[in-house]
């Protein structure tokens, strides 16, 4: 068994596009992530859910308890603002090696999916053939591979 | 908007729980970690699915990309086998502060579940009352409620 035979459709979003969108398509396909392509369509990232709320949220606020729990609820417009205006590329966390992008050929083995997966801890990884995105391989997919006879 | 009222059911485990089935739980369930509970039944942990790979994996095979790459796919069984006679608690990372855990009383502001998901970059928080799970909240049901009007 390939990468390529066990990848599944998944949203891929563009660095361009615009922050907003994509963090609700991230919420509405109850996506862990998404996949971001470049300006020529190769895959350059794995945008975290985790990431999104990083920019909505300002720092002050993720560092102290005591002042999350005082932020009015309805303050939660304003953190919305925040999105508007930007785009992909500006959520993205600083440009990692490529090593550490959760990215696999199409021919790697579930052997090498499972080990970039655990070694990343991403929920999941990207699948390319020919440096186009075919679909994304999931961590229940790649257990349910493992570990059903 | 309260945590509690963001709260969908979830599955949990105990760390007793056979390390096997629990796995195979969550690739079922398709969910991005499970809650784990002590014995008394009060959550304890969030169990990644990185964690189980890193479980399932061999260190060599994780820290060479190499060596995973002619890891032959037969040895997928053995893999298997791994996680048969073990428990959950066998699973778990080294016990964090109570602080880094992904858990939050179900009077817990949608701010401060979010500030927590960010800071602790996880998929996914565990809801008590009065110590019990009474569900969890997803990244994307939380980007929802913020993003959507």
């Amino acid at each position: 068994m390939r990468a390529g035979q066990l990848a599944q459709p998944y949203p891929t979003v563009s660095v361009d596009d615009d922050a907003l969108s994509s963090a609700r398509l991230m919420a509405t396909q109850r996506a862990p992530g998404l996949i971001v392509c470049d300006a020529q369509g190769r895959p350059c990232a794995v945008l975290p859910g985790s990431q999104v709320l990083n920019f909505l949220l300002p720092r002050y606020i993720q560092d102290d308890p005591v002042l999350a729990r005082t932020f009015a609820e309805q303050a939660a417009d304003d953190l919305r603002s925040r999105l508007v205006h930007h785009t992909v590329r500006e959520l993205l966390p600083p440009r990692p090696d490529a090593s550490d992008l959760p990215i696999v050929d199409c021919d790697a083995t579930t052997i090498e999916v499972a080990a970039l997966m655990a070694r990343l801890r991403s929920p999941l990884v990207a699948v390319v053939d020919q440096d186009k995105v075919i679909g994304a391989i999931t961590i229940s997919a790649i257990l349910m591979h493992f570990l059903t006879p």
